[in-house]
């Protein structure tokens, strides 16, 4: 019988690059996708359409209304998304997000008997979130190893993120070599209703330049307009 | 202007304890409650009534389903809720319950801007529970520290748990010196709808002894049958 991870599956860049990761490494995949009030439910989309076509045991959607604490321009329509950034922790981050995603999948964890958690947390083109940070993964952890009946038996879940400490430009390069389709992925926090990208918000230019400096051909979408 | 904050709220004794606590120490009290499937609504019935009864600023209900992950008896179909336990952890345990629960706590904490998360979390009548011991709050703790943008900022929400070291009887002695009203608390796993308690289960027994023990009148209401 095959290992069990559970990988956080936004439909976006790096979430599908830690799926393929996952998958090269031989574990059956369980995809955990957030409806969390995201604004940008065309990243819900491309997550469905990916997971369709990818070898995923289960993908589960947990509807959860962070939106309704309001405080981020990702949930709140009365903050605006800001197209460029101006630097500290921006108004894109979503108090405690990551911290709420990994518990409910830590809570999956406990019923599949899973091994690994996969997030395809970033340090290094993080954006300024607290949490992406390799500290904060390994307090989780910590924490995680004393909250669970696995881990206090000693076989508790371990959260791996591979792409902690690469850039975008070698997130990119590795999936290309795993042959990660990207045409379908959602960076753009606001993309349209299709997954076409702004082009212009700080999450398309990162991509875009990425692409680029990786020299793999870039398969965004773009809005018309 | 009054500190913040935001109690973990059941509907049970504990929590109906621990919000008069808060109450006592002047903070403006903000109410979080979940529906995650628990096949004991009547808890969260009782939650709303006692809240709309008390000096809250906002009760909140998350609707989260972690029955949907299966694994516990108290979301689970398949596994029938015990009359009596059977030792090490029970089957009434749920899956990461309060890492969630907590984590869902601290993404409301961050917007809000509240100091404190009180919780009415139990290690000495704890029924076996991983996540109801000191060493796990104190991990969460700190992962909490690391994980917001309040955290890094060294103005972080502090997890407070005043019944950890308490017994049952206690918890009612402390309770009844603040004046709760624990006629309309809900502790047992099989209440009825209007939230009349089995008198049969671990949760009532423990229940029971504790207000006898405490020589404070038990208000509670018991199934006829």
């Amino acid at each position: 019988m095959n290992k069990k991870a559970i990988i956080l599956f936004s439909g976006g860049l790096d979430s599908t690059t830690c799926l393929a990761i996952a998958q090269s490494e031989g574990f059956d995949c369980y995809a955990l996708s957030f409806s969390y009030g995201q604004k940008h439910s065309s990243e819900l989309q491309a997550a469905k359409k990916i997971a369709s076509h990818s070898d995923i045991k289960i993908h589960k959607i947990i509807v959860l209304d962070l939106g309704s604490f309001g405080g981020s321009a990702l949930t709140d329509d009365n903050i605006e998304v800001p197209e460029c950034s101006t630097g500290g922790i921006p108004v894109t981050y979503v108090p405690a997000r990551n911290t709420v995603f990994f518990s409910v999948a830590l809570a999956w964890a406990e019923v599949l008997e899973a091994d690994v958690i996969f997030a395809g947390v970033n340090a290094v083109d993080y954006s300024g979130y607290p949490d992406c940070r390799p500290e904060y993964i390994k307090a989780f952890q910590r924490m995680a190893d004393l909250a669970t009946k696995a881990g206090i038996e000693g076989h508790g879940v371990k959260i791996k993120t591979p792409l902690i400490h690469l850039t975008k430009v070698e997130i990119i390069q590795k999936g290309h070599q795993l042959g990660v389709d990207y045409s379908q992925t959602v960076s753009c926090y606001q993309a349209d209703e299709n997954g076409a990208a702004c082009g212009v918000c700080d999450s398309c230019q990162i991509r875009q330049k990425a692409f680029e400096k990786a020299k793999v051909n870039d398969p965004t979408r773009y809005q018309l307009n």
